[in-house]
């Protein structure tokens, strides 16, 4: 929609006809009685909002259609391809429009032993997927970097770690791209490549992630709106690659004073994007509260929401981590909190309601 | 804790420590090998951080302790009263620690015949409590401002109706108090006050409707952190009243672009709330999102989340209420929705987990 | 705007077209290739967009005009009324496109002798108002609220040391109303009612202190954006007092971590709200950084922003001060800043251009 | 500092006293009337907080310091380095603690035409350093995405062509490094490289760019605190480079309802940069306000708050203009804004002033 300012002439509103019949759009103009509004008919994505914007007696230029069309239900209904509900297949799971799927490990991976065990550990607990971090996104230079922070020797060496833990309890693996230097290292050897919340601005990343061809894990930036996280994974998607799995991991917190929680976990987010996409999501309690002790709460409030998976950091010695700690649940607390998320989900489906539209 | 700067005189750190000591604390020094610190010991009220903070040499001068006592848990435990946890009573039914209670109702009270038929029938779909509003506060001052905003007679007779209702059903009402004005005669009428999150920093009104001694429902601001809905609620405490139901409304969304809610649920409030205190805390869905589509959703999540209570805006026809149609449910939404609450409530209460610390 | 959504038909398009046409304005219609969008055209403030949101079929349903008029300069310019710059005048200083005002003195009024000192000292700075705050709005409950917190005889006496203290030195004054009740009192004694940034959006004291007539100084809340500041402002215009000083005073800082300042000041509100309306905009420095050695830099770059004047806190002595020591600058440094914000303005204004448009 | 719980036990402060020492820091108890803190003295960087945190009986543990120091003032006075204010070279001209430095050119590079004619119009316009964007980060993939970014020899060819233009009239240039794949390249042309606000969390990015010499021009993320871009900073003074030169370009809008700006733009940073780090900071009005009209006065605003430079986008056809054509002003204006913020410069100088601490 073009919205023209109250004392804008005839001749600005010509100029504009000119500019959007020019980009190949039908213009409807509707002559208020107090201001003018013409709307361009055709495909959007033709015409130069930011362009119009700028001519003569405009006041406000804007898309009328969502910024993403790929993955997005509306343009799938238009083109007549409504479809069964997307779900991201790693093997024999699946993602999204079933049963949860549970994502744990640790936050870093430390050494060899350290993922072996945990491995097994959240294998018992009932986790599908086996995490662990390798390259840490950290606030201050002079913290932890990662194990594969050294050298891309290090990295590899690490990464094969993972792969073997995986592999010895059945666990397909995820771990995060820090940079584009890692990515064709990581795209060897996970199933599942992660791209971090700070991260999911970073263009160039998420085109050359998705072109591995396996599926992406994009968590949702700090700051971003949930049109900017839709926008974003359409990057993704513009690759031919759909296998996408988002993940609400909590937002910057308002307000002077304690919020009590590192982030704030956005769960409305979850039926939202059922309603806009195919796309699955998932949550991560472990990152938006920072707090051990409101995993389980969250984790339950998530799957009664609607999200198709949890992403939970686990270690067999919180107090011994490298990183994260304070976030992290013993793998007893880990089954408690998945046999939970099970039993409310059945519930829930019983109750005859899905979250999906 | 006081931190003084790197290049703090002995004089300044003698200035500091005669300050603390002149206020009744005692005054512990830490000396780093970069800069010090001093402890002040004793009751932090009796000192004036913000006094402190303009000294010379000071880097940061802040309050260890909590800015609420009287409501928090830890005080409590000081004093050696961790007590019972809290709940508020309304005759017969009793909100906190036991099955979640349903507020319900519309949105605006419009006529004594629309408030007396949605009375019968959020009665039927099982609710417990009934809401109105006779003031609202709305953005634009060309909008419908609510059938008491006309007069004080206006006011009282919409009261009149909204109690006829209640008591026709054996249902209690809470209506919200928007300025002071109106305190005496609400008070007059109401079972629980509700002050409106606009007005959650309005002490002078919160102090008015704590002297009334009835409960106060006091919705969280959508710019406040959660430290700070508790400080507020503590001017509520201060005037001797107790009976205090907090309420989560949803906060500003963060980003650039669209959020497809009005604002962001930030459910982890809940746990966080019975973790610091004793207080019931309850969350309105239809506020937070602003689409009826959300709202069977975000319920269920809230009450996994360890919700109180809910409070639902509902409609016999959304499309002709005079506010805030689009986030009303009809009452047969509103049974499915109460139903599909309690079931999740006792699946979760079996799993032998409570959200209160 | 009314959007439809993609899948939307025939009889969704009739119903809302019968709604609009219901209301008395006219419906146009256009017919994309992927979705239809209907305008209304007429007087949009006669149609309920909300309602018009929950008909079937409907995506979204959002007003093209400002929720403002009566203050706004897009509809004086409808009107064919462009007018002048408006001023808000109290005596014989002009408030609004001519030379900064600076209001000035202490956060709180403590006693007789501090007032009428604090007067003395920010005349002799060059200060042409005076404030003192009389009800002060704290976090916590435990803090001291003001002198005239403990009884209206106790505001009414503060408030006669704050008259006679202005009286001395010929200079105007203002003060916060904090709450309704104590409206009739306030407008007695001063000479323009300030509504402070936490009651902004308290619509009955927006209603009752502009029907008192007198100017009003209405701070922005630190949660809200400009155009809820105009909307707000529009309360005060409809009860046919247009003499408002708008007031930017920060809003809360994002992101994790330190701002190093209490709130974010936003000065490109000062040339958004000159290009809006005709209203003037002043803004307080002090309680935006909270740091006295940000006032000098902060007071500049508002002045050669466009502001219409700066309110500045000043004590004789910041750390004897009760409240908001270090946010306060001694009556010297009071004088440093006025003399360099009175040459910034003449030098911006030499160099032919203002913020106005 | 480490905060026990109010019922901590004395076999829980032991343990977190055994873990300080541990670490080779010295604990010192201060044992309040209601609760203890343990002040650990010495290298905080050597005590992991995290763990600390995940202690028995532990309520908070945080640093005291903050977590940058290489570009801190407080460390180097510390370190007994106070030293002169830190300005950053680029052949003849300095950016820092001088006369303020303008940066100017259009948002992107479109032709080699476009950009050598605007290198002869900003060079008149009186503007210091040429900048011209090569890869542009943007919200949707169907956006244009710069000229550059279609492949290696493209972004190559547009390399030359801003070197070339900047050579004819002796303009250091400036472009933005979209990914790591282009670090290399980006460095072999450009005299400061620029990272975006979108990549300001990007750590690989920020050491990559660090290590090729060259002074970085990093921007502030709009989701950041200040102190996070100072913490991000500090991963390119790890790797020995500290020239860097720091951007406030506006921060994301808080409340409902319009800014009528792009981002909030936070002049504060400016003297809270130059109170804790002695880097050099300047401001883009242009993405912050994305509005041309706005320019000037923010521009005004800036200089007048300290600002060590400005960067703005021109072109000499803003409605032609690929990207942004809304923000940019014409070659006309952007002398009169260089004119007009030199002249504030030095009044504001000659009050005897400056914005450093």
């Amino acid at each position: 929609m073009i919205v023209m300012k109250t004392d804008a002439t005839e001749e600005d509103i010509q100029r504009v006809i000119a500019e959007v019949e020019g980009s190949g759009l039908r213009a409807v103009v509707i002559r208020g009685e107090y201001m003018s509004v013409i709307g361009p008919v055709g495909d959007e994505r033709r015409l130069d909002f930011d362009k119009v914007a700028t001519l003569p007696g405009v006041k406000e230029a804007a898309r009328v259609e969502a910024p993403y069309k790929l993955i997005g239900k509306e343009y799938a209904r238009f083109l007549g391809e409504p479809g069964a509900h997307k779900r991201v297949s790693i093997g024999k799971i699946h993602i999204g429009n079933g049963e949860p799927v549970i994502i744990a490990g640790p936050c870093a991976v430390e050494s060899k032993q350290q993922i072996v065990r945990m491995a097994e550990e959240v294998k018992k607990a009932g986790a599908h997927i086996l995490r662990g971090g390798i390259f840490k996104p950290r606030s201050s230079v002079h913290s932890f970097q990662g194990v594969g922070a050294g050298s891309a020797q290090d990295a590899e060496e690490a990464l094969s770690w993972l792969k073997e833990a995986g592999d010895a309890f059945d666990l397909p693996i995820v771990t995060e791209v820090r940079g584009e230097a890692m990515v064709d290292m990581v795209a060897k050897y996970v199933d599942i490549m992660h791209i971090g919340a700070r991260n999911m601005y970073d263009q160039d990343l998420l085109v050359q992630v998705a072109q591995k061809g396996k599926p992406v894990l994009l968590k949702r930036h700090f700051g971003a709106s949930v049109e900017e996280l839709l926008s974003f994974s359409e990057y993704i998607a513009a690759e031919g690659n759909k296998d996408i799995i988002l993940c609400e991991r909590g937002i910057v917190p308002v307000g002077k004073g304690k919020s009590y929680t590192r982030y704030t976990l956005d769960l409305a987010a979850i039926p939202v994007v059922h309603r806009e996409t195919y796309l699955p999501i998932i949550v991560d309690p472990s990152h938006a509260t920072g707090r051990r002790d409101l995993i389980f709460d969250m984790s339950c409030a998530s799957i009664s929401a609607g999200a198709d998976g949890l992403m939970i950091e686990s270690h067999y010695n919180p107090a011994e981590a490298l990183v994260d700690g304070p976030q992290m649940v013993t793998p007893d607390e880990l089954k408690d909190i998945i046999d939970a998320c099970k039993t409310l989900y059945r519930t829930k489906k019983e109750l005859g309601r899905t979250s999906r539209a």
